[in-house]
């Protein structure tokens, strides 16, 4: 089944599974029915990449939401589940070089590298980041946004075949720059609601029965990696899981945690 | 007649012409009677190259609207159907280098090289894109505009006769930095009406009979681009087209991935 | 009389004369009393050019008025009809060099080889695209700009006496950065009214008497250069004028053209 | 007890501790409960640091507040008092060169280092400062705002535990540019209450019992810093605290002075 | 009487001498009362340089009205009557090299040069111009603003005394950048009122008695410059003065010459 | 007293010294009680430096008026009656090199020089123009100011104490870039009342016991430094004051000078 699916181990791949494994360094967990249709409909593009003819730019498509709803981790889950033998992630952190002409020049050689793999994933993660985006002013790099622009829409070499996976949480300002409109399909990825989350603390087994259901009702439209950071904060505040993760988390703490992570944002 | 013309490979001219296969990897289709028009139109322009007496800037025609309204196509489909000698397009996928000095070195070379065939067309694809412009500042490069600007109003030498071919979906810009009216003429390159879209589709003959209306109805105004992808992605999402591109369409994917294409734009 | 004088070819000043010549490629027809007025007023100040006493900057003229209008022509035909030994035309076309600095040293061996000649003709043509400007922004070069005011304002060595003709078809962009000032005189020139339109196609001999009335009555407030345009359009269209220009044109051709080259301007 | 752990001297850690004794260099006062409770909260995360499993980012901090708070002060303390081997602050007066590019050379080696101790933090002192933002324009550099986000956003190698705290007295602008939710929790140190001023002023024996509330009186919602400032002018202009700190501060004196202080502000 | 003294050519000063009379290349006339004013306060700031003690900034004095009025001609006279052994002008006729730090190592030179004599005017022509300053943006060179800032508020050496001279037509700009307070005075050279334009014309002799007082109602608010281009335009167009500057002007062709100039300013 | 104090002149401080009594080349008069206040308080503060204990950042004090109130005279009698070994003043006029890096070096060598003394005193004279700042824009060296700002935040080495004063006639504008709360205090340094400026005239004896009562009447909320410029100019008109400074001055030229000097601000 999906769950299942996705928790199998690619080992196929070496050292780039393993800079995909970074993103979800605990699993991956199901956070329910919209993120799981998200998952399928990649999936899809995954086939239709393979079932491609010749001629025609790379299949695109977008994960956009929330900052922390979990993008990162699903574009590295459909890297890995793709089986593809090119899988690359192009991130702010792995990007060499603070000089814009260095993060062109990085992008440029993974697409080339692409091109040399009949089949091919290239993830570029936060693009707004790739390109060095601040609100204000706003500032970003003009030239690194017209070199993504032009991979994006750029047909690859007869026997390459390639799939092209955006994540942003700044659409909006995706769209102004004309990025979103060189994706063919974009996806919402949702921030976790009551039962998503319930859902999620079922699989970290954190709570005892008798207080799941208070500490979900507290967790509406939460971005996942909020959630963590406060399972995170309650544990150590509680003194426990130091040793063992089968303790549960007290309800006070973690609501507390949750008051403190979630004020003067 | 106008299908079976344009349909005709023209082989003679080698390398050129192939680059402007790339814009049409799948053949050319009819979209409908108003596309027919400007192709025609513009065909005459053609004539008036040859036809013309020296001296005088090139003869210069834009075509502009909306983004995957087949502009570049019908551009590409232009140049092949001329038979000059000398068929050129730049696009922002072939100029190379970042810098704007790069680009406009680059295109000077273009029309430098025109200007040694008796006749010529460059085609000037997407042109905002050669600009490097994004909406917000609003940035480009205001070099390459001069430049473009330049070879636009100069008299080509003696021997030389010159058809200028421009693309954009940008018209607004276009006329803020004084290149629509370096331009003769436009034409408005429309988006596919229901009768087009199903004028397409016949050609294309992805549907059965009995579906082919229910899926012309949902598609008005919709970029041929767009189309090319929901029937993409709907033939994967059936699990058929694989191996064989004979079999039809299940209208209820093509209809749920039209959904997907078009929504959050 | 005047369009006698006009249109006597001078032979005697060589390069510079054939540069000049490529303003009118068609030679030079009568568009009219106003324009008349214009070219007479201006060649006073030719003849004040020769009888002006030493010292004070050169004598300025700037020609402003819609695009396509015929202020290159006119200028060139001035400098042409000076018969002065030094006539210049700098031009965006002819300037050499995308950056700032190359187009103010080309600018300023232009006046310096002028300051070497008793009587010149200093011709700037389209002075806002000699300054790179752009409408949004608004961009232009300020280094350029100043050179130009420079040279407007400094008295040339005691032998030489210098005209400077401007043209424009942006007052209100040199309004704005102080070279409209710099002018001692400005004339504008005007659109083709019906009457003047009539005139230049009688003298063009493009329409039977029956249907010049009806192609003149359409033509109010036209560029020449527009008409132009439109002639050589309606002419390839009826499929005439190709081996002789003694045919006349099809109105209903002539009127579509018009159209077509008249809308989303 | 709380206080007393504060004052304790850590003396284990060499030069690094002295770096961060320059921040509070009359040691650590109790300025109230609101401040303990931060105290006792950034503590926690020091723990958990120690707790946290291997993989993900590093646990983050955000000290924000107004301008002479305590936050500096705060985050040394809390370097101090964790006893880790690595504590390293970064600001404004430590970072060498004016240009962006040492800046982030800088940053970038500091945590480095971070990365081959087991267990470190880093401080980010006065963010607004090492971005040079200042708030008109605005300007601040971009580079190094981007720099920031790649380190608190990049997991540490398998071995390192990292906590980073930032603070800032310009949360908005740290929202503006996405450098506040690149922060997990944040904390907002505030001003001193009348009833803090007044602990703060027993702890310092300034005040004789009788002027002791009439001073506090006068202090509500100070910064830290001002308070000491005012302490340091009334005391010189009393002429007294010279050889001695033992004597006590003329009421009339301190008025006057925090009139001074606070004024034109 | 003023007007003689005007007149009088000072001989004893060279080459510095020459550059001032490029100013008034035919000599100066009296423009009436309330040019003669500025005049005598001006000589009265030239007698003060000389009795002043030492110590302290120079002298300094800004003229400043409205385009052509004569504020030019005006300095250089009084710089030619002061008969100072350094009198040196400033303009962006004579400033080399187009660059900012060229203009200002141009400035600094002059005013290191008038630190080596007992007596110097330094006259700063058109201090706008001298800046590159252009109205849209707006943009100017900051690097020279400082410099002449820095000039205009330094104490010339011990036995060094100075005056300097500013002229502007854009005395807004000037409060900008804040030139203009660091002048100590200034005064507003005016148009030529009808009564003034007469006595020039009467100076100039360039109209019968029965002429001369219908010219002069037509000439309300102009300025000097304009009223030369006119008088010369309209000598050209009567054809006569060519061989002769006895004759008089013809007023129709005064006053035609008159609306040519003013009109579309 | 006061002004016997003020009036002394300190000699064993060599050169430095010297480069202070530049600002005030006629001696130091009383301006009236408003200013001596600040006096005092600010010498207070001179001797809080020299009683201050170890650590903490320098003692800081920003003195702000409008244009010549006499803030730089003021800052530098400070500097001389501190007889502190080391007293800098730092200002526009002796910077050296007009690019900002240049001035972050001088700045740094400044302060740098301070820390090897043990009581220094360091002038930042016009604070706004050591920043380059116009007001158009605005532009401002922001590298500069963040040197600034990390002086006057550092910690000096042990043995040596620092007192910074500033000078401003832009309070607005240092408080926008986060200048102004980087001093500890600031005092606003009037404009001379009717009754400063007759002590002030009186001072002087510039005029006679009749005509001192109508001459402070015409002054008020006047720049000392305006002052000075019209006493000088109503001298100089009287023909007067040549030779000898025992003389009046004529109530008439000095109420006629002060018209021009304050017209047309
Ligand atoms: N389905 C999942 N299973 C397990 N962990 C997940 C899952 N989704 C997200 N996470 C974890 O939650 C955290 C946040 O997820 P992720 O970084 O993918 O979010 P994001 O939307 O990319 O955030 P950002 O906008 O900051 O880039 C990560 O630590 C990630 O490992
Ligand atoms: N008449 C046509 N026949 C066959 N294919 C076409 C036709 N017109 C467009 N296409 C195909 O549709 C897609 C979009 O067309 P094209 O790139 O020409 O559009 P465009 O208007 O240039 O888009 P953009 O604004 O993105 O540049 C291409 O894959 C192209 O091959
Ligand atoms: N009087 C004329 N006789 C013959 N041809 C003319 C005349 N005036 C203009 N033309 C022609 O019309 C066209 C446009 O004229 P021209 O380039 O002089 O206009 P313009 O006002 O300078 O336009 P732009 O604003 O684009 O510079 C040119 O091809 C020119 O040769
Ligand atoms: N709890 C404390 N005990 C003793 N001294 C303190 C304490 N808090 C602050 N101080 C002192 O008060 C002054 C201001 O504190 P600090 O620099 O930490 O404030 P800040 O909020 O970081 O200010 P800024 O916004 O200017 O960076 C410093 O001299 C510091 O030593
Ligand atoms: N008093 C005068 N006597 C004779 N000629 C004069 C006099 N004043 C001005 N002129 C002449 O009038 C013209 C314009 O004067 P000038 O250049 O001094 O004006 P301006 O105010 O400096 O103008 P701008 O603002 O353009 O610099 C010059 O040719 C100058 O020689
Ligand atoms: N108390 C004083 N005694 C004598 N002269 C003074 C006094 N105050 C100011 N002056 C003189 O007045 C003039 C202006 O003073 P100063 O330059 O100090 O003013 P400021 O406020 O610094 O002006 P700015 O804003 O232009 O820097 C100087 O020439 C100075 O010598
Ligand atoms: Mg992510
Ligand atoms: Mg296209
Ligand atoms: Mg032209
Ligand atoms: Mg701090
Ligand atoms: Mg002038
Ligand atoms: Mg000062």
């Amino acid at each position: 089944d999906f769950l299942h699916a996705l928790s199998e181990v690619k080992t196929a791949f070496g050292a780039s599974t393993k800079d995909l494994e970074v993103s979800r360094p605990n699993g991956f967990v199901d956070c329910g029915d919209r993120q799981r249709l998200i998952y399928e409909s990649v999936m899809f593009l995954v086939e239709r990449v393979k079932a491609k003819g010749r001629g025609g730019p790379p299949v695109t498509c977008l994960l956009h939401g929330p900052s922390g709803s979990g993008k990162t981790a699903l574009a590295a889950t459909i890297g890995i589940d793709s089986e593809f033998p090119y899988v690359k992630i192009v991130s702010a952190e792995t990007l060499n070089g603070p000089h814009e002409s260095q993060r062109c020049a990085h992008i440029t050689k993974v697409f080339e590298d692409a091109y040399k793999s009949p089949l091919s994933i290239v993830i570029l993660d936060n693009i707004e980041r790739l390109l060095h985006y601040t609100e204000i002013g706003p500032r970003f790099s003009n030239e690194t946004t017209h070199t993504l622009l032009k991979f994006l829409g750029k047909t690859p070499p007869e026997r390459s075949k390639l799939l092209v996976l955006g994540t942003t949480s700044e659409l909006t300002f995706l769209k102004s720059v004309g990025l979103r409109k060189a994706f063919s399909v974009a996806y919402s990825v949702p921030l976790l609601r009551t039962e998503d989350a319930k859902k999620v603390l079922e699989q970290l087994s954190v709570f005892s029965d008798d207080d799941i259901d208070e500490a979900a009702q507290a967790l509406n439209d939460i971005p996942i990696k909020q959630l963590y950071t406060v399972i995170g904060m309650a544990a150590e505040r509680g003194g426990r899981f130091k040793d063992s993760v089968t303790e549960k988390l007290n309800i006070t703490h973690f609501l507390d945690c949750l008051e403190e992570v979630t004020a003067y944002v």
